[in-house]
């Protein structure tokens, strides 16, 4: 069972959502209009054993990552955090030190990046440690940049670099990355940044949402692919847990090769999609692949 | 280890929250300030096992129960469902069509209280089935109404019927209760409601709550508690799961026997706290109870 076809099966019945609601389930965030005031909200959640193993990563990081994923969808949006929840199983076993470390980690993480904690709820189960985040957050200085929106001739960029996230030589990055939420205003504000996305299960698979929301096909250049050490370009597009942006804008903008210390790297080119075409594809060389199958989804047995 | 007071000590670090934080966490739920608009939010999760018996419930009871409670947190400060996110563990074993059941059950029960559902994940894992519910909500007519805010000389009111809900002969109540959204609003348009509270945990547990954060002590007449067929006071005072709502107001408020079909009933008066004195006492024909240590924490082995 996929976890994204679920999901969007689940939304189709929610064609007759009224006016409130700017963007629907489907996006990095969701938005609806409160009192005239447009409001991002997004959830996420950790389970032991999917996301993290608990025997061998400390609280302190399971924590930070509870928070950060949810930040990178922030950044997604090119949004501004504005305050986060929590609502954590803790396994029966657990004695207050811990859950206290865990939280204090969640707490943190959050106010150091401008979301505190303003509500959560806490269930003590024979179940896998379980961290669920919500989020919300307030549209940046053009408003709240969408997966859909990529136009043809745009050119596709990718902040830092990608793949080995999860690998016990990649240092562990998936668990310490940094969400890429001032870059991202920092693009909006600077930039016409027509759709973009946070790389959470692989290039493959995130740019593919770009793609199919857009109506596009993204092509992929190997050769400039931003490649972790010791990644070639497939596990680039297909290793999961970057959490860089992934981005579109005109292929004629004057994008610097670094801003907020950040490397942007132009990966790639936006083209009109034909019917039965598949949504990524990659040139190496001389061959043409299609990518849209390469990047994962958690819950498909990728190791954590 | 106590759920309610982890959280109390994972909050005192949060002291220093900053000024966008309306109500910090410790109420029903939070509040926060985004571009000048008030916007509360709570989270809430039911776990297999924990609030509901997997086998012997149908799935549709299921998602109703877990946006229902999550409503009745937002009747409980009188505001108005604006959107709903949920997050989802999934047991592995499950297939498409008992997650469709589930979620169709989650987005309708939040539809039909005008609580959209814009956000959601998924994950498939080893671990009992787990929904973590999210909601928004903006303050009702009068301001949102807090835990804290009862007054020396008010009266104590309480919604409904309490106690047996999660009895076998009890109906069910627990998964078919109706959350009291519209009853608050009518409450906090005609009176001035001081303080509120939905009963989860018990009345005894949950007036605690306002006792402690109003600082005034809550003296309950027994005789006077609408019981449950089959239950005497104390399983009224000390059964969970009754979502009804408690609150105070003026002693002299003209409240009617019965609002939005709702019937209301006057069952105890707000007095001052001594040091060292219990928060909520009960009078039970010539003898006071200390009542304080009645009502249940979700996780201290309540039968569900």
């Amino acid at each position: 069972m996929k976890e994204f076809r679920l999901l969007s099966r689940v939304y189709e019945h929610n064609a007759a959502l009224d006016a409130r609601v700017i963007i629907p389930p489907g996006d990095d965030m969701g938005m609806i209009r409160i009192g005239g005031t447009d409001v991002l909200a997004a959830v996420d959640q950790i389970v032991a054993g999917r996301h993290f193993t608990l025997d061998s990563t400390p609280l302190s990081l399971i924590g930070r990552k509870a928070i950060t994923r949810n930040l990178s969808d922030i950044a997604a949006m090119a949004a501004r955090p504005v305050a986060a929840l929590v609502a954590v199983v803790l396994p029966r076993e657990w004695r207050e030190p811990q859950a206290l470390e865990l939280f204090e980690a969640m707490r943190a993480t959050a106010a150091k990046y401008d979301c505190p904690l303003i509500g959560g709820d806490i269930s003590m189960a024979d179940a896998p440690l379980t961290c669920s985040v919500t989020v919300l957050a307030r549209p940046g200085p053009r408003g709240a940049i969408r997966r859909k929106g990529a136009k043809v001739g745009d050119a596709v960029y990718i902040s830092g670099r990608l793949g080995g996230s999860v690998d016990a030589d990649g240092g562990g990055r998936h668990l310490t990355f940094e969400p890429r939420v001032d870059l991202a205003l920092a693009l909006a504000e600077r930039f016409d940044v027509n759709a973009m996305i946070d790389i959470s299960d692989g290039l493959g698979c995130d740019a593919g949402h770009i793609a199919e929301m857009s109506g596009v096909q993204i092509e992929i250049d190997a050769a400039s692919l931003p490649c972790s050490p010791g990644c070639d370009w497939r596990r680039a597009m297909s290793d999961g847990e970057d959490y860089e942006l992934c981005f579109t804008l005109a292929a004629d903008a004057d994008l610097p090769a670094e801003m907020e210390g950040v490397m942007l790297t132009r990966v790639g080119v936006v083209q009109e999609r034909m019917p039965d075409q598949p949504l990524i594809v990659v040139h190496d060389g001389g061959q043409v692949i299609d990518a849209s199958s390469l990047g994962w989804e958690h819950g498909e047995g990728h190791p954590t």
